[in-house]
């Protein structure tokens, strides 16, 4: 086993790859109705058509980005400061909060008083918040009043495809089957506030994480992707978990989970708070288990407690509760090939088994609830008792489990507390969509959040691929957000390559869904991609995709000169011959003569075409 | 451009990465119903379960083996002297075939006169073959004969799990939903006879590439995956083409495409046939058009049938022949994003518009059938208008060439020529369906063979991954063969690392469809694996997993010590806390107290439950 490398906070610094813009991209921000409503978008320029396809100006493409303020060159970063509050004035104007003195748990404080841990502890200025007395201070809660907040505003900015005025190439779009997830074509901040009031879309919005920019998980959205990072017992220290939370949201990590079960957890998840403009989500119960070094027998309501308001406080956005582990669906995990393979559901289920007793988790979750709400937490609830295999998968222990996170939602919607619903896991193609269909029956449409699914146990170092499978079609099937898996998935932990691998293929699994579903102009940027792939302009295909460090590289593998990049051919066809060319002729053949001409040689054709259908069955005798 | 590297004939070697056996796998043989039957499989061994999971035995696993004699120790591989002709007794037997004194195209006996190719020539000492005058030698023409063939035993006893005497853990399966398709548990000599005459099914056996290893391509067997290789006028030589053959093989490819455009298709072509245990398809109008210096509209019929003469005779099992690029759907696609994608379909279709005529792949499709029966070639017929972005799928153009596809089958079947059919290309998840019931419905249930397709655009670098979510998808719905594609699709001409990524990202793609399908038996690989992962023998999880050097790559990132691979935990959770080692004390819970008090504590649990929630119901008021 490595020690972790030795982390000071003096030495902290941000990752120099994390924070140039993506190439030909520049960050604009639209403006909402008051001026801190700023959102980021990226544009995509793009060069001009050359001449032989026509000669026209092409116009930036406007795409969601997550990157926060480290792609944007006029932002100071600095990683031991952290990033602007963008959200603080906000949480301040509803009056519905109040500054504590400091860290209510009693862990936050003994770290806090720890003169040992001086050296690597992330210092923050600002006190923490909780809701004043009898205050309810959730996104759900505002939604329910009727209240449209300015997270809400800027989300509707953000959801929109910004398409105004491009041509019809470049809007064209197949109709997508969504099964029943209803999208409009403008998304307003009030069809936003009407999806969090009917719990349809979770806004994950801690009041101590104002450095988020706001964002919804919901069917009726874009779909998005988690990236987990975190240490472990064994490996990685806070500026590698710090540099991984930067590089997820680099290449479209829409939220990010610090699993850490190492040390100093604590400090680690402030420097990844501090620093992250995407929501930030925990398991509590891991770092629980850290506190009684291991022994889950040991685990205590009153621990565990603490541990969640230590958490809230520092701004962790939402949290995974595995409440649905309860005592009575155990011994069904005792039938299975792969037993319990979720750590948090592992863990209550051998609390459960060594008191013999039902799950606290499930037993206080009111008391959770009430803690969820003066931070404006939201519960993830852990799908705990998720098959690990394909032979456990839709068994009786995981719908079980379904079924009783359906029971829970409606107890933390009656404290206006937001839920999403994690699910699995390992599941064939022919059992995806029951998965989907049971949860939106028994969940009443809280959002659902899946990890994959995996459609095959056989492909160790390449689960981001099993699992891409099952994540695009359960995204299309209603999935809000999907959890990537790394090619290190079973193997090992996650490097910085594994994250952007697996950001890869889930960012495809999620457009894939998006598109399949009609989410209305996410096809654009296909489109455009696929203009400028047919007119040879290699940069602009380069920018417009997911990773254009990649296509150049690939590219520039074979054909590295400069001018091959103006060329119009590839290394496929060479130049002698290539096929995209001879398209143009056919455009050229059909401008000169005219669709007309066209249309009467297909007629023409069409007569020859029986013909020689008909003699050709006659001139055959069967020998 | 760079020139090819130079190739000699006498420093050809075979590359030794890969001729070793996989890990822990040895090569055996199932014997048919007389001695020259040996169906080839992989056999994986397996490790005890320790201990601590009941100290078992673990069976072998067996599995389908594509990668030849190479990864037989007892095999003698030479690359200059090719493969045993595995095949040729039967083909003698037969008494249908005659030898030819040579070549019979005039290409194939200049390129065999020339002295300036001595160096690079593959030294073939066997004649070529041809059916007797007025013969039919195709296994579709036995098969309705209503015979047997060697090859069809061959595939029959391939096909089949070797599932006897299994435990029900590894044996034990989800049902599947196959769209009709309907795959017999037993796959009889006879089945696979009745299947070929039926069209459902093709065996690709060029009676001049004896050396294959006998396989089929139906929706009623096995997903198959076929991975394109072939050097381009920029980049490649004959031995990097000829290791890019072992090397897709050793990792699952069912057939290889040699798409080679660039110098010396010919000799390159037969380095591969008589290297090759699988069946190799071509798409000889590339050669054609090489013949003609790259001027589509210089092509000939005469040149053309010369050119499939020439490569029948070198053992060419499949031609992608695109005879349904007809004249009149060309303007078609002038109105499309990205026109005619299809090498192929767009030399066809320059040759169409500067003649002003129909195809004469079209108008001499009988002819080209009286050549194919001769040799025994498989046609693929190719979708040259197949979609090149997701903004032209299910376009006119491509579903009118569809239909021409059909109507072609009828008139191949008329002469007991064996067909599939290819398909697209960019389609996004939601058109995928109907993509598959057309093709279907017009083609009448002949073999789909599809490319991808891929379910997003926008992703150049990762196309292995955004065409493996389709091509899972398209497999599960009935494509009888998915053609892989890499990460460098777009970008350049893959190399061997591109090759294998392409390939297990389709290994993935079709047995997740096979899962989904409910393939019997396919399951217990899932199952053997989950086990050993269950059981932290990580040995056998690598070994069991499509590419167990990837898997042991990985683990050894986080966990290089040789001991590590017989730890009880891994790198994700470290030694302190395992989910795996829980769910065995759920187990051991479950063994001492006996399943039933285990049943008692469900049903008493359940009755608290929903006291609970009721008075949760009651507890909470709304503020």
């Amino acid at each position: 086993m490595n020690a972790n490398p030795k982390f000071l906070a003096e030495t902290a610094h941000v990752d120099e790859a994390a924070i140039q813009p993506l190439p030909h991209s520049r960050k604009v921000y639209i403006e909402g109705s008051r001026a801190d409503i700023q959102v980021p978008m990226r544009e995509i320029s793009q060069s001009d058509t050359p001449a032989s396809f026509g000669a026209e100006k092409n116009p930036p493409i406007f795409v969601y980005d997550t990157s926060g303020p480290y792609t944007d060159p006029k932002a100071k970063i600095d990683i031991r400061a952290g990033l602007d509050p963008l959200r603080e004035n906000w949480i301040l104007e509803r009056g519905d909060t109040e500054a504590l003195p400091g860290p209510t748990s009693r862990y936050g404080r003994e770290r806090e008083a720890d003169p040992g841990l001086a050296e690597l502890r992330f210092h923050l200025k600002r006190r923490p918040r909780r809701a004043k007395t009898g205050r309810n201070v959730t996104q759900l809660h505002y939604a329910r009043q009727g209240v449209v907040t300015p997270e809400m505003e800027f989300i509707a900015i953000r959801e929109n495809q910004r398409i105004e005025g491009l041509p019809e190439l470049y809007t064209r779009q197949h109709r997508g089957e969504s099964f029943g997830a209803a999208i409009p074509k403008v998304i307003t901040p009030e069809f936003v506030r009407d999806e969090v009031a009917r719990g349809r879309a979770i806004i994950p919005a801690n009041i101590n994480h104002p450095e988020t920019e706001p964002m919804i998980i919901g069917r009726n959205f874009l779909v998005k992707i988690n990236a987990n990072i975190g240490n472990s017992a064994v490996t990685s220290g806070i500026q590698e978990e710090v540099e991984k939370m930067t590089w997820a949201i680099r290449w479209g990590g829409d939220t990010v989970m610090d699993l850490s079960t190492g040390s100093n957890i604590h400090e680690t998840r402030e420097w990844i708070i501090r620093n992250s403009p995407v929501p930030i989500g925990t398991v509590p119960i891991y770092q629980a288990l850290e506190k009684v070094d291991g022994k889950a027998e040991e685990l205590t309501w009153e621990m565990f407690r603490d541990t969640l308001i230590e958490q809230a406080e520092q701004g962790v956005d939402y949290f995974t509760i595995h409440a649905g582990v309860r005592l009575p669906f155990i011994p069904y995990t005792a039938k299975r090939m792969t037993g319990i393979v979720s750590r948090g559901g592992s863990i209550m289920a051998k609390w459960c088994l060594a008191h013999h007793q039902e799950s606290f988790l499930y037993t206080r979750f009111e008391e959770i609830c009430e803690i969820m709400k003066a931070y404006d937490v939201a519960f993830s609830l852990g799908d705990g008792l998720r098959p690990g295999s394909i032979y456990d998968a839709n068994d009786e222990a995981q719908i079980a489990e379904l079924r009783t996170l359906g029971e829970l939602t409606d107890i933390a919607w009656k404290h206006d507390v937001q839920v999403m619903i994690e699910g699995p896991g390992h599941v064939p193609m022919q059992l995806i969509k029951e998965n989907m269909d049971l949860q939106l029956k028994y969940c009443k449409e809280a959002p659902f959040y899946t990890l994959g699914p995996l459609t095959t146990d056989i492909a160790p170092g390449y689960d981001h691929i099993t699992s891409a499978i099952g994540a695009a079609m359960i995204g299309w099937f209603g999935t809000a957000m999907l959890c990537y898996v790394t090619p290190k998935e079973h193997l090992g932990l996650p490097n910085k390559t594994d994250v952007k691998d697996g950001i890869m293929a889930y960012k495809i699994a999620a457009h894939a869904a998006d598109l399949a579903k009609g989410h209305p102009g996410v096809q654009v940027r296909d489109n455009a991609l696929s203009k400028a792939r047919f007119e040879f302009r290699w940069e602009d295909q380069f920018n417009l995709g997911f990773d254009p460090d990649k296509a150049r590289e690939f590219h520039d593998e074979t054909l590295p000169q400069e001018g091959a990049k103006l060329a119009h051919f590839c290394s496929m066809c060479g130049p002698h011959f290539c096929s995209m060319k001879i398209t143009q002729d056919v455009r050229d053949y059909a401008a000169t003569h005219g669709m007309s001409e066209a249309d009467a040689l297909v007629k023409g054709m069409e007569e020859k075409s029986v013909q020689f259908v008909k003699s050709g069955g006659e001139i055959y005798q069967k020998a």
